[in-house]
């Protein structure tokens, strides 16, 4: 096999695109970080920042939880804010979460804001997805991503994370020609990013909406759905993606269900605070489900994580699920319970040949 | 007037029993607290703590709102956390949140916790409540409060805030009959002290459960609906009881609306991240609903907080709603915009006689 194969027929694309499949496909958000000890034996050595910028430290860590529990698909190792840098944000990545230098704050801060080249700005990222397919070598998809408009906005408003996201609220509601102006340059380079990704070798791409879920159904449509809708569109309508399944991930979703299939995404992403049974019941048919077990499951000893995990398989049903937990596994967590989890899925869903 | 007369007729407890009123009645969740610049004075000089503890603090802070806005009932001035201490655990109210120095971790931990007398253990809380009854002097409601039992074992275990409650989860999914045990200790004494609040002349009650929103829906039945409909059916089994409207407020509520009304409360609360017509298609006409603008909304000028309040009460109906804001207004937030946001309700929800 061509270590670019297409890979059309590995179990997760075919998840993703609601065909039949032997089994359920699993993979789990921030698989390659610090609950593994392989992980951290690598940033031992390397910042966060060096596994992004280095793609044989990207490759290397993108493969450790392929090679160690045998997931079903490989996420590029990188970060949501890794678009900021080459727009003309300066984040720091501390141990206690990201840091914006110079955050957005007035209409001027936002104009002032380039939306980059892709492969000239961030040629790192580009180069590691070439690296890893060449590493993996057929044995499973890679999954590219990016941050959504919203939650990067987030993030370039409030200078990091936040608990109210006052200054982020104040411009949506104070001065949504400015939020839509910051949101459209956020969108414009997120799309061009993904088709770079897709380009470089990324077999499906999933768009990060982490912090969707602070804002109300009205304001979730205006703010962060209209602007994933946008970057989907604008990746779908690219040849180079055709056939690249895309994931949309708005976490905290249950209060959207009746508009979040409209985002024009393949897979919609569930964390573990809504059944998937209720997502597939309000969303229809159309799409496939990712998600969505607690990732605060893999505290309880292995059997009852195989009693969750059936749970899960049994909502979601044996057509149109990638399993997955419901947010990014937690540093704290034994791997040995996440390979209860993954053999869990695969005895549970294996499905008696037709 | 005598000054403990029972009020029936006010706005507020006729909107709790879902009565016709004249207008929507309107409070806010944290309404005395730092945003308010008479509050702050009084901070100036005591504690957070001094305030809890000294009856005649809690009333000049409770009183502030209700003069200054016109606020259409009143809440004691307390901390959902003031029942640990009577049970054995040490906790402490810094400016970054409360630190539990020795945190429940153990099923003797759990079983070393005491179940005391709320009158005996908590006096301060009983004369506060006269004290303000007899300051209100009939003008507007009391309401009482306390937190629910799941969000006060995530205090007790992870020892003060969390952000994946890890250890919370590890006793719930890992030892599920020592989870219960310390939900049930937690669920004897709020019953006991949310039924010595209405003695000692407290209107109405709430029941926070600000953290139920980290659970699945399957959790959040067996964790936290469970214990609080416990606590529910105890006050309400009591005679001084009677007639008393319960409220309940699970912060997150959205993924749990088909089971969030058999709580047995009257009044459910609903945080802004759902839209309040679809929690009532959800839960029936049975329970009134309080709630759901965003924090988040004071942050806009003037005329946007007007729209927006607009769009709470059409989405409400005006029958069986209390306006509020959908979780704490935020210290950050300008005064005169809460007044804004108090004056678009009253303007807004006008009825014209019948």
């Amino acid at each position: 096999m061509s270590q670019h194969a297409p890979a059309v027929d590995h179990l997760f694309l075919r998840a993703c695109r609601r065909e039949p499949v032997e089994r359920t496909p699993c993979w789990m958000m921030r698989q390659a970080g610090r609950y593994l000890p392989a992980y951290r034996a690598v940033r031992a050595r390397a910042s966060f920042l060096d596994l992004c910028h280095t793609p044989s430290l990207a490759t290397e860590v993108t493969l450790q939880p392929i090679d160690e529990f045998g997931f079903d698909a490989a996420i590029l190792f990188s970060d949501i804010l890794i678009t900021l840098p080459p727009m003309g944000l300066e984040v720091a990545f501390p141990e206690k979460g990201p840091v914006i230098a110079n955050p957005v704050r007035t209409r001027a801060d936002i104009d002032r804001l380039v939306v980059p080249d892709p492969v000239a700005t961030m040629p790192f990222v580009m180069a590691a997805v070439r690296e890893i397919r060449a590493a993996l070598a057929g044995r499973v998809p890679l999954i590219g991503f990016a941050g959504a408009p919203f939650t990067l906005v987030t993030y370039a408003v409030e200078g990091g994370g936040s608990k109210e996201y006052a200054k982020t609220k104040a411009l949506l509601f104070g001065d949504a020609p400015a939020a839509h102006a910051l949101l459209g340059k956020m969108a414009a380079l997120v799309a061009d990013y993904l088709i770079a990704q897709i380009e470089a070798g990324a077999q499906a791409v999933q768009l990060f909406d982490s912090w969707a879920g602070v804002l109300s159904p009205a304001d979730f449509d205006e703010y962060a759905l209209r602007w994933a809708r946008e970057v989907i569109a604008r990746v779908k309508a690219h040849p180079a993606a055709a056939g690249v399944p895309v994931i949309y991930f708005a976490n905290g979703c249950a209060p959207y269900l009746a508009t979040y299939a409209s985002s024009g995404a393949d897979v919609l992403g569930v964390d573990w605070r809504v059944d998937l049974a209720t997502v597939r019941a309000a969303v229809g048919d159309g799409v496939a489900l990712q998600g969505n077990l607690d990732p605060g499951a893999l505290y309880a000893p292995p059997d009852e994580i195989r009693r969750r995990v059936g749970k899960v398989l049994a909502q979601a049903g044996p057509v149109g699920h990638v399993f997955n937990l419901g947010h990014g596994v937690t540093p704290a967590t034994d791997p040995e319970h996440v390979r209860a989890m993954v053999e869990a899925v695969r005895e549970l869903s294996a499905r008696s040949p037709a």
